[in-house]
């Protein structure tokens, strides 16, 4: 499809990219209706979420509109159809699979929580060039060595690569994965990683939220 | 301090609270500028920098100008001396000291994140009320019960407190964080918790960044 016509169906309405504010303000409203769902809650009203996580009413039911789902007046949303279509809009509903490179300490913590595959991303193989690593297991994930990439792509129907890898070859790897076929890198590192247009990059930096919060905290206690 | 007293020492320049984009940026010089001493390079400049990681150059500059240093004319900033600085002005350089609340899945994997330590972060105990948990240790750091995180407040000199509790009782487990010293709150839940304005709060909801990845990765994959 030529770039034109996307822009015709952007603006058609018929294809909407979602603002990115907009998908990180999602899931909070996912987990505060998940929330209502647990004290037993069967309907919920954009106000009623507003309340309880301090966001304008207003902003959630536009955000809502990109969502295919209809509240009933004076009842608002049905919870669990709520839930269930955020869920799915948000992707944890079907499995993501990737591969994870770097099994340092960050990649290694990353390969123990289970709790991803919940939200959709399975790590179905991690890579290093460690040999004390190689041909091991951690949380039943196989570790392969990275050399071994290319033909594992071939076995397993990945698409998302999760970089935890040293900064001096984060540019490298990421290079190598693009070349593999990853479409999708989730990069940990601080570095910075220059990719190709079509190929999604999703910084967490761990270490810049922790410089955010320890400048705050001085701020803060200097300031009392 | 009154917050007249602040807000003229900060209009004089003595104390800047830097901005968080600036702050957001500040840690990819830093790993730039420690790729290149690996390679090997003695000093570099704001222009150089941009080069490779694509931000402007005259941004970089700038950002540089809320860190005590300065360039020389021709030669850059001295790299040793830059990492130096900006290492110690987004306190990695000092131990801040941490309780992780919720052993599950995510936070046993971030206690396996030694990582974290190298950046200033150091989670000295943490807590859960699982009984199977409750005694043991995870890369040697002891779990306590919930109810004994008063007492081991005065044992142990904690500001920071890490969240990974299910989203259930995320805020009830904050307000007791804070009732009991804690300033800070590392928020790893997707739940938007609610504290008094004195509190620092970073969230880092790994979800809600799955959650974006997955929708840039279907648009792209919808319209390549």
């Amino acid at each position: 499809m030529s770039k034109e016509n996307v822009h015709e169906r952007l603006s058609a309405g018929a294809i909407q990219k979602v603002p990115e504010p907009t998908l990180r303000r999602l899931p909070w409203y996912l987990s505060n209706i998940k929330l209502r769902k647990l004290r037993g809650e069967q309907f919920v009203s954009s106000t009623q979420i507003a309340k309880e996580i301090d966001i304008d009413a207003s902003q959630i039911a536009k955000d809502l509109s990109y969502v295919n789902i209809t509240g009933r007046t004076r009842v608002g949303y049905d919870i669990d159809a709520l839930i269930a279509v955020l869920e799915n809009f948000l992707g944890f509903t079907s499995i993501h699979r990737a591969f994870l490179f770097g099994v340092g300490s960050l990649g290694g913590a990353l390969l123990h929580d289970s709790g991803l595959r919940v939200f959709g991303l399975e790590v179905v193989a991690a890579f290093d060039v460690n040999p004390s690593l190689v041909g091991t297991t951690v949380n039943n994930i196989p570790i392969y060595h990275t050399d071994e990439f290319e033909q594992r792509m071939k076995e397993y129907d990945v698409c998302i690569g999760v970089l935890t890898v040293p900064i001096g070859i984060a540019q490298p790897v990421t290079d190598k994965m693009i070349a593999g076929g990853i479409r999708a890198v989730w990069n940990f590192t601080p570095f910075r990683i220059r990719v190709p247009r079509n190929i999604v990059v999703q910084n967490t930096s761990l270490y810049a939220h922790l410089a955010l919060m320890f400048n705050r905290l001085n701020f803060n206690t200097d300031h009392p």
